[in-house]
């Protein structure tokens, strides 16, 4: 028989991301500015071990069994009472979901919130699993216009006119792919917009613990006066991302709705991870931990923007991120950036074109995705030293 | 703010199998027929305990990085070669997805192929979460009548008339909660008119391997000559369900749709529980820890059987599963089956009233379903004494 399967799941994007790891896979010399993976360095590798060590013989018959739907008990305590003591949030009437990574709820949102035809604002380039996941659920991912600060305020509210909007999607945090982090002023008048047209906030955080430069910006959820923000955390970038455990804050009701469609259409998840995280959290100082891992994701953004300060040519610009994993390099709109593209791959250097991300669908971008967590340091610098010379010979000096 | 939620997601059924939990927990001598756990003694402690033990400290980095989204490859391998030698399927032209359990798959289905008002059909009492999946994507459960052999394909017919019916959703093996299997016959009448109507098959099978009386039945995905059938099946009743691995068979180019969309919406799973899974396959006598697993059902089963013959009201029916962990009881029409379940658990006795299966939402039936598999026989002989004493002071001897 032939399936006919809606549009909405059909639809394909180009695969950029992909495309540079299995060009780049096995080349000898090859470096990857492309894989979007956590620090290796920053695993906390011998503790989980342990964790595992332990939680595993506890009480394995606990962990083999079905479990409870909504998770383990002590993580959901652990994470709440960080949001409320170190993130500042006010945890009254809100619920917690503990999820399969903040992957998990790129799905569980949409799919509980949208109606077909339902518009979701999110920044021009964005994560791309957030466009397709939207498209996915049968919602309208709707690119706005960005700046040096992130989503523009007027953008926003041009497109929310339609009265079709339903909610904004945004990484105010070292944001995926650009880097930018947005201010606290651009935070509230994005807010007073999504009042004005009542539409929440997803406001999608896995980059936040990792600041290592500059003054920390409060979350829109720690101002949510109105109680419209959905908060993603996740441990991924901190502990694990192979443990695959994130979570939701949000208000009760609409959490309490997640959950229940979270059970029935995905079954509770594997305890095992989620009590390593909380067994983890409960044997180390995190926030010491957490200052190792910024000064590794310091120690190699800080080598990638000083060969391009002294290397890059003057006509290509580069985001110098202040936390988070991403660097977003703009080229003039002259250069044929698919040539100088194969021009990089070619040379061993791989990079992520801006159409990966682009929410629009819009591909003929000239920028590129720069992530800096995975090669080492001397990789790093040797990157970009044939990077840089690459955007002297395309660009000029 | 007031979130406005679509209908498909605030619908709520009665919660009758929660219900029978939370009452009957920390009451003393409390014996439930409620809980659907698979019968501990029948998980392999001691192996997963190992297992883990190796995996954990094999390759960590290995597991705690982001992994491949497709799963990982050697259980990839091993179920397929199991799909094929042991249970007959044809794999040409097949592709296989891991779970999170079969439980991710009942969303993954419904949300992949359906537009909303799609008609799904299944058995007029079928496992819960298979009807609110269904449900909250969007597209409508149908509920068709069955008979002591399962769905009645006349019944199958007069509904899918309607031309709006994208699949049938079965589970032809010890279905939950009726412990019905439907034999080949029944099962060849089903495929012609899901061939006659373009439909697909659904075959949800995670109680296939647990049969311990009576003769093998073919799978419908073993005489797909259409390649219209997604099989499921899962490790969580023969290994464990804590673990959370379980997989679909289907055509190759639906499966590719459902596993993009699983990506771009949920995530990679763990690759640990996996790794896990695939270690212990690797490392024991699948088959026959299976006869073991078979043999703890079976005694199980058996004490449930010979209490309600020996003790049961005549005027009750009980159906006698040739495997799985169900049993259905049916009740006169004259008896009132609300007071009936009330004085159960006043008595210390759960089980679960039918209308928590019901897929047109039917709640006013006779029946209850009882699993034999998560108390001791001494707790199962004296519940069953208890429940038949009252079958005969309800309905007479």
């Amino acid at each position: 028989m032939s399936f006919s399967l809606p549009e909405r799941v059909t639809l394909k994007g180009p695969n950029f991301i992909r495309e540079v790891f299995e060009r780049g896979v096995g080349v000898p010399g090859f470096i990857s500015f492309g894989i979007g993976n956590p620090a290796p360095e920053a695993i906390p590798v011998k503790v989980i071990e342990d964790a595992f060590d332990f939680i595993v013989h506890e009480n394995p018959m606990g962990l083999l069994q079905y479990g409870p739907m909504q998770g383990d008990a002590r993580l959901s305590e652990l994470t709440l009472e960080r949001l409320s003591k170190v993130h500042h949030m006010n945890l009254e009437g809100q619920g917690l979901i503990i999820s399969n990574g903040a992957g998990q709820l790129l799905g569980l949102v949409p799919i509980t919130v949208c109606e077909p035809g339902d518009e979701v604002y999110m920044d021009d380039y964005t994560f791309t699993s957030a466009i397709n996941s939207v498209r996915n659920m049968g919602a309208k991912a709707v690119g706005i216009k960005t700046d040096e600060f992130g989503m523009i305020p007027s953008e926003l509210e041009k497109a929310a006119q339609s009265g079709k909007g339903k909610y904004i999607y945004l990484i105010p945090n070292f944001q995926n792919p650009t880097g930018i982090t947005m201010p606290l002023e651009r935070r509230k008048e994005i807010y007073a917009i999504a009042s004005k047209y009542d539409l929440f906030i997803y406001e999608d955080d896995p980059y936040g613990e990792i600041r290592f430069a500059g003054e920390h910006v409060p979350s829109f959820k720690s101002f949510d006066t109105e109680n419209r923000v959905l908060y993603a955390g996740s441990y991924s970038k901190t502990l694990s991302a192979g443990l695959r455990v994130g979570f939701l804050l949000g208000p009760e009701d609409v959490i309490s709705t997640i959950q229940a469609l979270k059970n029935n259409t995905a079954g509770q998840m594997p305890l095992v991870t989620q009590k390593v995280v909380a067994h983890v959290l409960d044997q180390i100082d995190y926030d010491a931990h957490l200052e190792n891992v910024r000064k590794v994701y310091k120690s190699k953004c800080d080598a990638m923007m000083r060969v391009f300060k002294e290397k890059g040519s003057s006509k290509v610009h580069l985001t110098e991120p202040t936390g988070g994993m991403f660097a977003w390099m703009t080229m003039p709109d002259t250069v044929d950036c698919d040539e100088f593209f194969e021009t990089c791959m070619n040379k061993n250097v791989g990079i992520i074109k801006c159409g990966a991300f682009a929410s629009d669908g819009v591909e003929n971008g000239h920028a590129f995705r720069l992530s800096y967590t995975v090669p080492t340091i001397p990789e790093i610098e040797k990157g970009m030293e044939i990077l840089c010379a690459l955007t002297k010979e395309y660009c000029g000096e």
